[in-house]
């Protein structure tokens, strides 16, 4: 696949919908033939970039600057690599919450949910509404001015989620934020970073400054590299501290695993495969070495308040999740779930906007299970999945696997599907990799949009269809998610340019193509049809006689 | 991927269980490392071949023989091309219906239905009351003798079909053949020929002789290249000497779209892509033209009459079924449905084996009533449907946007899942395609089998995980349902032999591993269990006091 960031929709254009304080929300518009209206797509690619060393502008700077906040000291975190000019930034803090929650219940409508209305075509008050309840969430830390703000809820677009981050194996700087346009020019609507290796501040920094969609952190990563990677050696101040300095820079959403409680680590001891998070087996190796309980949930109303204060939004991790088909929906999971539901509450005390983290792998006649649990136990915040995988004997696939049940589990309610590459559980993702995680997740979350029957999403199905009836081949190319791979496999077996305007398909051949019989069946019914109406016309009526 | 049909299971050897009369049932068996026991799966990959101008074993000409057949006279339906001598076989016919049915219903066991339960792991007398009951088949053609048994119906393993085909455009019948090997290879249980170009006689005789899975076809192609493509001019006669000419050479299963009735074919007026079957819109212009009756529809109880002296079993074909989003469960497509229920039971009266082909495009939500309807009017015959496909804007991709509905509707109660490959709507299938539509097909048929708590499928879910959670990389790359990538992909990031038994993966890097952990974890509960244990032991009792 080349890797050239605009060329790959080639019939398109970036247009934006205007709204009210001069919001302008981007849409993918592609041009059709045969008198078709343009199609308008939801685009997660941002801005073009002009200098990876500058970062985007700050959009959302004139809205954030009304709120009550003020200018942190400037703390430089940079351990080695010196950071570039282009990229810092004043450090913003709120006197007080300054979440999208909090306004919410206050019955405001910020330019984010605005912007989020235009961009899913609700009304912004349906926006307001669902963010206040806690149904939704807009991950939009006040230091991350560059965002172009997105929803997380059930009344939304399924949304997905892509992880890159460096690891101690291999990958740079540099590769992390082209993994990150790479993503969202394919849909990516978050990223996480899921660095573990050296520069975690600087790779980080560079990411949230090129980045238009939300990013995510597990922060616990970053926490356990401060002490040398010794899970034992963790303090509540170090990680309290890497909240902080995270927070600063401008991560939209943290994966906390305060339902880690000391008394279901043991519930994982009979597992097939035990514990498979990573923050999941730090906590726990934590809890059972200080035989104490998890320091996440014994300060986790601390947590909540320096979240409240850069508006964080919490994705509570499930550090029990199963990581086999055989551990699925059993007691350790469902004991932390709970749990996840009882700091919702907490969470929404201190005004803090919070997803919940969900599985894993799942045989698909228990995944409804987990979506039910979740909405009664959880009270409706937005769910957020990792898949899940519906079988596990298929490594090098695991795109595949998971996106069966990520589309289910996002029909039944699951309002964000985090996606899986085909290396998963073998290697690290590559370009191409993060590309046919990122394709296989948009079509489990738009599968699961038009079985939930969002109003929007039929027509994009339906303008590909016809052009497919029609044998507008370019127009099928240009509207296909992927009109690179869609164009270079039709082209493989008809090369000339003349087949893409040709009235049949490799399948068949000219002779002998279904489509193309249809349409005399078509014409033949209207002929039909005519006939009937002529001999009504007429003044004939077969039944004339029976009067 | 290489092309070589012995090596993408490095570890596992060809082994054979033993049953009743002579009968010998192939498995893949795979060792493992760690002391664990070696796993049996199930294998369609067919004897080893010598010599493709010689064809396989015919396994089950004795068995045949046994029956009332007789031998019909040799007829030469060579056109062009010269059959090799190799590839001749002596013509079979019963005196009388010879289908497995028809031995089901009077109390028999057939060979082949102790071959099907030794491969299915269930007792025979299972396999021949569902045979008798006509909730499964087994296509087994008297004329195929090189088949080895299967079984399609609710009650078993969920079966894939690929399908294969030259065409007008292009492919010869040396690449069909490699496809059928390739398919089956890969886990294909039955393969349709859907040749549509020159030489469909001698490439159905070439993929029949080396095929040891039953062959399907839908012969209405064959009867069109009769008469030069021209639908109209269609007759009975040309059709039903098709049929006995393929019955002859020894496909297993017909698709015959014979519920394709004139009243409904102006219900597909109004669709968004009308009638994409290439059968069903042959049927529909003929009808239009003729203003007649589907000829399939009119002559049905003798088509009937052919397929029991062979022991063919229908495929009734849903030529109406939706191709789009848009169309899918709609008034045409519920027509044919209700119609394909009166035929089963006409086939069923003759003694014939029947299964009903089922869509196409079906968003998630929809899926459901498509296999409750089926159920009901047809009478529980198995099902056979195409994906469904979840949407419809991802060509390149359908193997995906499929995988997700013919995993579901498997998990449903449909027994077979046709493959789609990544190149369907756009262009023909290579042995890459092929592989990757198999794959995920695969995935969808073992993620039903799952779902729908199949004893054996379990299994090597479990065989897996154990694997993946001991470091066994070795064993998780053999156990993997496509060896050959999943040892890529992990030598992408890890390249070096002492990765392969390395405790730690290249996603964490050596200090940070959440298996490596929670072992850790593991031994720390299972010390805290022996330290309690060893103060019970000792006479120690918390509560002794309390006495």
């Amino acid at each position: 696949m080349p890797n050239d960031q605009a060329s790959p929709f080639p019939n398109s254009t970036k247009v934006h919908l205007e709204g009210p304080r001069g919001i302008r929300v981007p849409m993918r518009q592609i041009a059709l033939s045969g008198g078709e209206p343009p199609l308008r797509v939801y685009d997660t690619s941002g801005p073009a970039l002009t200098d990876v060393r500058e970062g985007l502008p700050p959009l959302r700077l004139p809205w954030i600057l009304e709120r009550t906040v003020y200018e942190a000291p400037e703390r430089d975190q940079t351990l080695g690599l010196p950071m570039p000019r282009g990229l810092r930034r004043k450090v913003l803090r709120g006197a007080g919450p300054v979440t999208q929650l909090h306004y919410a219940r206050r019955g405001d409508i910020t330019p984010e949910m605005d912007f989020v209305a235009l961009r899913e075509g609700v009304p912004a008050e349906l926006v307001r509404s669902e963010v206040a309840r806690g149904r939704a969430i807009i991950p939009a830390n006040i230091n991350h001015p560059e965002l172009e703000p997105m929803a997380i809820g059930r009344a939304f677009l399924v949304k997905i989620n892509a992880n890159i981050g460096n690891s101690a194996v291999k990958s740079s700087i540099e590769d992390e934020v082209e993994k990150l346009r790479w993503a969202t020019l394919w849909g990516a609507d978050t990223v996480m970073d899921l660095s573990t290796g050296r520069d975690i501040h600087e790779t980080r920094q560079w990411i949230i400054r090129n980045s238009a969609v939300p990013i995510g952190t597990v922060p616990i990563y970053q926490a356990l590299e401060k002490v040398g990677g010794v899970a034992e050696d963790l303090t509540w101040e170090i990680y309290r501290d890497t909240l902080i300095e995270q927070a600063e820079q401008g991560v939209d959403y943290f994966t906390v695993h305060a339902g880690v409680l000391l008394r279901y680590v043991p519930l994982t001891a009979n597992r097939v495969t035990g514990i498979v998070s990573r923050g999941g087996s730090i906590l726990a190796k934590w809890c059972l070495s200080h035989h104490k309980e998890n320091f996440l949930y014994t300060h986790f109303r601390e947590i909540c308040e320096i979240m409240a204060a850069y508006d964080v939004s919490f994705s509570l991790g499930d550090g029990l999740r199963p990581g086999s088909i055989a551990d699925a929906n059993d007691e350790a999971q469902f004991a932390e779930l709970k749990t996840q539901g009882e700091l919702n509450r907490i969470a929404w005390e201190h005004g803090v906007q919070v997803m919940n983290e969900g599985p894993g792998h799942i045989p698909m006649h228990l995944i409804k299970e987990n979506m039910d649990k979740q909405l009664e136990w959880c009270g409706e915040a937005p769910f957020y999945t990792l898949g899940p995988l519906t079988t596990d004997i298929a490594p090098g696939y695991d795109h595949i696997t998971s996106a069966i049940g990520a589309a289910m589990i996002g029909w039944f309610g699951t309002a964000m599907l985090c996606y899986v590459t085909p290396k998963e559980h073998l290697g690290l993702p590559d370009k191409d990799d993060v590309k046919a995680g990122v394709i296989a997740y948009r079509i489990a979350a738009h599968a699961a949009d038009l079985a939930k029957g969002h109003p929007r999403a039929r027509e994009w199905d339906d303008a590909l269809s016809r052009a497919r009836f029609d044998f507008r081949w370019e127009d099928q190319f240009n509207l296909a998610l992927d009109p690179v791979t869609a164009r270079a496999f039709h082209d493989e077996t008809l090369p000339a340019d003349g087949a893409k305007v040709a009235h049949f398909c490799s399948m068949c051949g000219p002779k002998f193509c279904s489509m193309k019989i249809t349409q005399d069946v078509r014409d033949y019914a209207a002929e039909l049809e005519k006939k009937a109406e002529e001999f009504r016309e007429s003044g004939g009526e077969i039944y004339v006689k029976q009067g």
